[in-house]
């Protein structure tokens, strides 16, 4: 698919059917994830694939009950790796290069999923310490998204953008008023 | 081009011809930003583009001297939008969300730019005062990354990445030894 038709097509899915997704498409979403990149190529960013019911039943429970955690047929939980970022970067290694190194991942994961002709959605809000706990998380390792993975059972139409008149500026910031 | 393709052959480009880009492949990019996903739609981040000279000389200073800031045909500054994140998701929203929406549309920004044939890189490293000294950001607006466009003058090998098994878990974290 073409990159601009993914970008733009792309829908958060929160809806999906009960087929399974295989290993082979599961290892293509890893392989656009680990090509994303990083700073200075440190990679700091894991990924636990979650296959089983009983996690993603727990999963779902520390992400205020968004039932399609369970439903999907496999969840991807991205982590900011802190430790190795932090290890030469120090504090902005910590608190935002792992973050974007994490967050970049994510977004090529979406976009290889729906690619692929499968639905995700980037979930954000879930319990920090829940969700490390369930999945055994060491400490320094954040977990930035809960990304459920599945045939799509449902067809969103886009939600509306601010224009690029509203959002881009030149040369400098310019105060603008704007509304969705 | 495909969105395989271009996830897999994107390199970080830090040389680029003298050659501009124009208004229209701009849009284009900026257009892949817009429909990167964010935090309950709000889209908390805000794009500045630089194609003033001056003002990439100082762009560059204030990002160890990365000279091809300066040679690069313009630069995009993509900006985390604290207090629009803020409004609907309080201090998670603040530290967290507006910058994983910036960050998804920084990815967006990369690929678009591939996909036209043209280079880019996303610098992190710089002072985050003097950029948004340089750029009259207001208080709230984060600057996450700069991402210097333009024709490509290099065509760098790709860096080594982690391997699948090295960083990715099956529905629970395990210790893993792995090297580069």
């Amino acid at each position: 698919m073409d990159v601009f038709e993914a970008i733009k097509d792309r829908r958060s899915i929160r809806h999906f059917k009960p087929n399974p997704i295989t290993d082979e498409q599961i290892e293509k979403i890893l392989e656009a994830a680990i090509w994303a990149p990083s700073a200075g190529n440190l990679q700091a960013r894991d990924y636990i694939v979650i296959k089983d019911h009983d996690t993603k039943k727990k999963l779902c429970e520390s992400a205020l009950n968004q039932h399609f955690i369970q439903e999907a047929s496999i969840n991807i939980v991205v982590c900011a790796n802190e430790e190795r970022s932090a290890w030469k970067y120090s504090g902005r290694g910590r608190e935002l290069y792992c973050i974007l190194d994490a967050a970049a991942a994510v977004q090529n994961i979406l976009l290889a999923a729906h690619s692929l002709g499968l639905g995700a959605c980037w979930i954000g809000a879930f319990n920090d310490g829940a969700v490390s706990k369930i999945l055994n998380l060491p400490r320094g390792l954040k977990p930035i998204a809960i990304i459920p993975i599945g045939y799509p059972e449902q067809k969103p139409n886009p939600p509306p953008r601010f224009s690029l008149k509203d959002v881009s500026h030149i040369n400098r910031y310019e105060a603008k008023r704007r509304t969705l």
